[in-house]
């Protein structure tokens, strides 16, 4: 059982499916090519994840895009896929959002003779394996594709050129580490760690903060770019409202990569301050924080915002080295710019072997309705 | 003099100019990266001969482009790159050309507030880097831009969506060699030659034809796509009408590449049966030919067709091995891909040595007028 469709779960709490996407400062990408440790190779738990919300993305297009008024002046509808990696998750989401548009206009305008056309545009940093995600494009797709290389936090397209934007486990990567966290002098001062997890409230703050930040440079983006009636939907990590963070399984994962890396800064394999200099740039938020972003912001109106469980596909107990690698897959680079790239299969050996001993503890944690979708429509 | 600015006469004729962006048959690509043979190393010669058009460009968007008219829907207006290689001539051709459709835009609507936004569809092989096209694509630039891989002998973007077509040498490359160069009972087997260069009739006519249906492909692609009175403009090499090939310096180098490898075949370095069955799929058309194929199309009309002199910025006698490098640069996949990686160094070298054996014959070649601009609208 979990050898065939191993329990997604906590990687889409935060290890694995927390990591696939990004933008992250622009010199990380998720691994390209297709080898061992690729992202290709290692992004179905991140599939699984999208499949749950499919359902509801399609029950929001049917409901609230009005297709009919957004391909009155033009027949063509332009989508934008953000933080897309390099497939292939990508073009099962577009090949779904395409369909889905098609059927509601055909339910919209059922004796039209328009064929609609489509040109999805795969956005990521410039930094992101474009090259494999072009020649793994499927030969047959209902869409003309184009890819887009740039930070989702600033301008991507012309103003109102965009109908429906999708943006998949990208937007918890933060467009930097929170400057406080490398302060000495400040309360925020992340030693020891390379997360939230377990952390004084000022480093809270401090990652708080600039997800709020970055969630208001992405909405000003995206309110030039969308027309007026297009649609935004956003699947990401997600903390259900009053939960410690630390009660995730996910963070699990990361207090145990910062042990791991302790460990080996007293065995003199990486130096204690490489340690405390390194914080992950990831943010998962709750509902409330997503909502008061969105309307501090005050360009779209939320017609969906909930709490998925990404775990509903599939039951079993964790397994635990491919979890390692999907994380490995998606965050190696970020790794491998901070530590020497020979720390690295050390870093994760160790991690694999730390987390085998504390199945329990991993099994413990809270796996549930930790996804968050988000549906917003241009005011 | 030669050192400093290189004539580029030569190679812009057809040995490097020619050789330069694409398409081919799928697999083959201008070199990636930056290294010594890189394309983006060794496209100089290139960005000169861009230079000879960039005026007359520039004239014919203002006389013949009704910019007023294609943004009365919209105020973003689409242009695309056919056979944009890794840059950075890629670059400067899109710089100019958003430059010059402003001033337009200036010029027939002086009082408009409206600013004119533009994207940029870059397009090439999905095998070419666009990896390397993206990170070095100007931080500064007047467009937001994108990547489209595919081959423009085929649709690339939705019905009615593009303003403005560049491609700039790629169109000499035939979609694939034509079948009846390597049917050995058939009068077009090109045994012991790899062009058309001093080949018989049948050679040459079967060329002719490839070049006349790729033709016909792109034109009736585009016409779908470029919405009415919008604007194409083609660079390429030309031959002058009457005129036969192997009087130009550029059939030269592959005369010269032909009996390198014979040379190679009877050392037992390649076999016999490698040279014969290798032909360069790029051919040079006239302006009769090419005005030909347009209105045979029919959907476009001609604003502009003439020769131009690709030699007339630099003077001096041509720098052999920066013309060898250059054609290395945008060629050298196509040869790896038919014959063994080992030979290529000793095959380079040789030719470099046969071409400086006989200078005077490559600087007797013709190399004026060699360079063909097209102009058309979309009726």
């Amino acid at each position: 059982m979990a050898e065939v469709a191993p329990d997604p779960s906590p990687l889409i709490i935060g290890g694995g499916g927390e990591t696939v996407r990004r933008p992250l400062p622009d010199s990380f990408h998720v691994n390209g090519g297709d080898g061992t440790y690729s992202y290709t190779r290692n992004s179905y738990f991140q599939r699984l994840a999208a499949n749950v919300v499919k359902e509801r993305i399609k029950g929001a297009i049917t409901m609230k895009l009005d297709v009919e008024n957004l391909s009155s002046t033009s027949n063509t509808i332009y989508i934008a896929d953000l933080g897309c990696a390099v497939g292939p998750n990508a073009f099962d989401a577009m090949q779904d959002v395409v369909h889905f548009i098609q059927q509601k206009y055909t339910l919209q305008c059922p004796q039209s003779n328009t064929t609609l056309q489509f040109l999805v545009l795969f956005n990521d940093q410039p930094s992101n394996d474009f090259n494999t995600l072009f020649t793994s494009l499927p030969r047959e797709r209902p869409y003309y594709a184009a890819g887009v290389p740039g930070s989702f936090h600033r301008r991507l397209f012309p103003e109102s050129s965009i109908h429906f934007v999708h943006c998949s486990y990208a937007l918890h990567w933060l467009s930097k580490v929170p400057e406080e966290l490398l302060d000495k002098n400040c309360g925020a001062w992340n030693k020891g760690r390379i997360h939230y997890t377990n952390a004084p409230n000022e480093v809270v703050q401090a990652y708080a903060s600039q997800f709020a930040k970055d969630m208001e440079e992405f909405l000003c983006a995206r309110a030039m770019e969308i027309v007026t009636g297009g649609m935004m939907t956003i699947i990401m990590p997600g903390l259900p409202n009053e939960m410690p963070y630390s009660q995730l399984a996910a963070s699990l994962m990361y207090d145990f990569m910062a042990s791991t890396f302790m460990d080996m800064a007293n065995e003199g394999l990486v130096s204690e301050d490489e340690v405390d200099s390194f914080n992950l740039p990831i943010y998962t938020p709750s509902p409330a924080e997503m909502a008061s972003v969105v309307e501090k912001n005050g360009h779209f109106s939320i017609e969906m915002l909930e709490l998925t469980n990404p775990a509903s596909l599939v039951d079993g107990p964790v397994d635990i080295k491919a979890w390692v690698i999907h994380v490995r897959a998606a965050m190696e680079g970020m790794f491998i710019k901070h530590f020497s790239t020979d720390i690295i299969d050390e870093m994760f050996d160790r991690l694999t072997k730390k987390l085998f001993m504390f199945t329990e503890q991993v099994e413990s944690g809270y796996k549930d309705r930790t996804q968050i979708l988000v549906v917003l429509i241009r005011k």
